[in-house]
């Protein structure tokens, strides 16, 4: 918790846009006085979770990408925040209670009701609004089920598996009856999908040559993939498209291994689209803005797990504001599970 | 039409799997006397149009491709065949009637009556039941209407235009009320398909330097893609794919670029997976023989049309039965316009 007088005003700006990996040199640290003055249905709050999400890299991209422009340069980096009302002028709010908003990277917002969504942290800790019954939470839900179609006895592969959205993947298919393969990097992460999240098999990526020698693993593991739920793109996608059976289904959710300059220049890869012909299957790409809508659906089935502890939602919490920049230049290296957070 | 004698059967074998690009010393060409005899149900027909389709080469790849194995080497070479009838031990056909039937690369078959589909040569050419009122034209029909979904207003783009299939889609994407570019290689197939088959614009992808030079062109005359119907891959389909509209549709009908070697070992180009989740697009294979028990659908709102002449559905037709593997290499080469047929 924020511990901090209420009357310095911080603020993280995008000042310029990165070519290869994002790291703090792409941010300004702008500070000011809290400006605590609120008009008509007006809150201001204090963050006290920001998130960090590898979006908000792609959106640094140069060219469009599912924006039409980049982000702004000298503004806030856009971002989920959990809060605290500080002071309302709404009457659906009062001081002291938790919210949800896309206030940003900056540690008060003083914005307008209808912009916020008050959580109650009667039904899990706050902070799982940007995590399992947040965005990610939404991702996952919608993008398997709703592109994915999974059914009992499928193999259902996750690539980021040990990540915000893929590990939650790994246990809403486990739901669903399929057999799952999460593929993660590093025997601890992997270790955690067996044995936390109850992945039938796990594979660390960086444990194989190339794509060619983990494409023989999975296939000797799985006998061929029927859903494929990509979140990191590249060497693992060569690996599993040339084993997908018959009508599979691949769900684009993410291809962070192409993040880092990738998106403005093209990385090289196989050409693999003669196999969707071979197999009549199916890749889509998904996006959690258009299941925003259908959020309540996700809550209706998803929160009474979450409440009653038959979900792992592992958060990675980094202390302090400053370390936001950092935080998400973390995203890239892949040392964290499940959803990483800055707690301010 | 067969003036010889019907005394000797003529086989063209498959006898090597080409590791490049498929011709005449991959087949071998056996002669035997014609066995005339018939057991019940049986039927003596003679081929009349042989077909040749991209698909053959695809099938002799070493990998798995559609089907789990290659093509089986020693056996006549798979091919659908309108032929007539010789002789028969079956009630509903008789000498002289029209049929189609997978019955291969041979002069003459002796099959099952249960195998062939009688023609009504009053309603087109017989020839049509290898295209547009066969096969090709299930492709298209289905691949466009089922996977492709357009709308009047939107822009679908199809590659290979001037082919069998994507001359069939440029049309019916037409009929659907779409802005429909064509994109064919040289001015002459161009020319015909603004002029003839009522393309809005035609490109020759041949004419460009690149990818990118390709993508700008496209750009420019149709705003993005929301259909793109592909039958070739490669490039075309690299400048394509980053000028997809939101909730595009890309069907694969085809990779004819991949075909001469690519297919065992594929061939580097840019990875692209990134698009489909900026713009939450869809890639959809496609194979005829899903739509296999559907003809009828597909017949009772074609035929009509082609009845009536108001489709163009051009053959390109190669007399000599001894042509067949010189024309199946000819398929790459790109010289033909509409459905590529052998007579004999």
């Amino acid at each position: 918790m924020n511990n901090s007088p209420d009357t310095l005003h911080q603020q993280w700006l995008y000042t310029s846009h990165p070519t290869a990996t994002v790291s703090a040199e792409h941010y300004t640290l702008h500070k000011q006085p809290l400006d605590t003055a609120l008009d008509r249905d007006e809150v201001l709050i204090a963050a006290r979770y920001i998130s960090v999400d590898p979006y908000m890299r792609i959106n640094q991209s140069s060219k469009p990408t599912y924006n039409p422009e980049p982000h702004a340069l000298h503004t806030v980096q856009t971002a989920g925040v959990v809060g605290q009302v500080l002071a309302s002028n709404a009457a659906s709010l009062k001081a002291g209670d938790w919210v949800f908003g896309m206030t940003g990277w900056q540690s008060h917002a003083r914005v307008h009701v209808s912009s916020l969504t008050k959580i109650d942290p009667a039904i899990a800790p706050v902070s799982t609004a940007l995590g399992v019954l947040g965005m990610p939470g939404r991702t996952a839900w919608f993008g398997l089920t709703e592109a994915g179609k999974p059914h009992a006895g499928e193999v259902v592969v996750v690539s980021g598996a040990a990540g915000a959205v893929g590990s939650l993947v790994v246990q809403f298919a486990k739901r669903h009856g399929a057999k799952v393969l999460g593929i993660a990097g590093g025997a601890e992460k992997c270790a955690w999908l067996t044995d936390k999240l109850g992945a039938n098999w796990a594979l660390d990526y960086k444990a194989f040559a190339d794509a060619d020698a983990l494409s023989q693993q999975i296939q000797a593991l799985t006998g061929g993939v029927d859903v494929y739920f990509d979140n990191v793109g590249g060497m693992v996608t060569d690996a599993i498209i040339p084993i997908i059976k018959r009508r599979a289904r691949i769900i684009i959710c993410g291809q962070i291994s192409q993040y880092n300059g990738g998106l403005d220049v093209p990385e090289m890869g196989p050409r693999l689209l003669h196999h969707m012909l071979y197999q009549r299957a199916t890749i889509q790409g998904i996006l959690a803005r258009d299941y925003l809508h259908r959020m309540d659906e996700m809550l209706a089935i998803v929160a009474p797990w979450v409440k009653a502890g038959e979900l792992v939602f592992e958060e990675t919490v980094i202390d302090g504001f400053e370390q936001l920049p950092a935080a998400l230049n973390s995203l890239f290296t892949g040392e964290h599970r499940g959803k990483l957070l800055v707690r301010v």
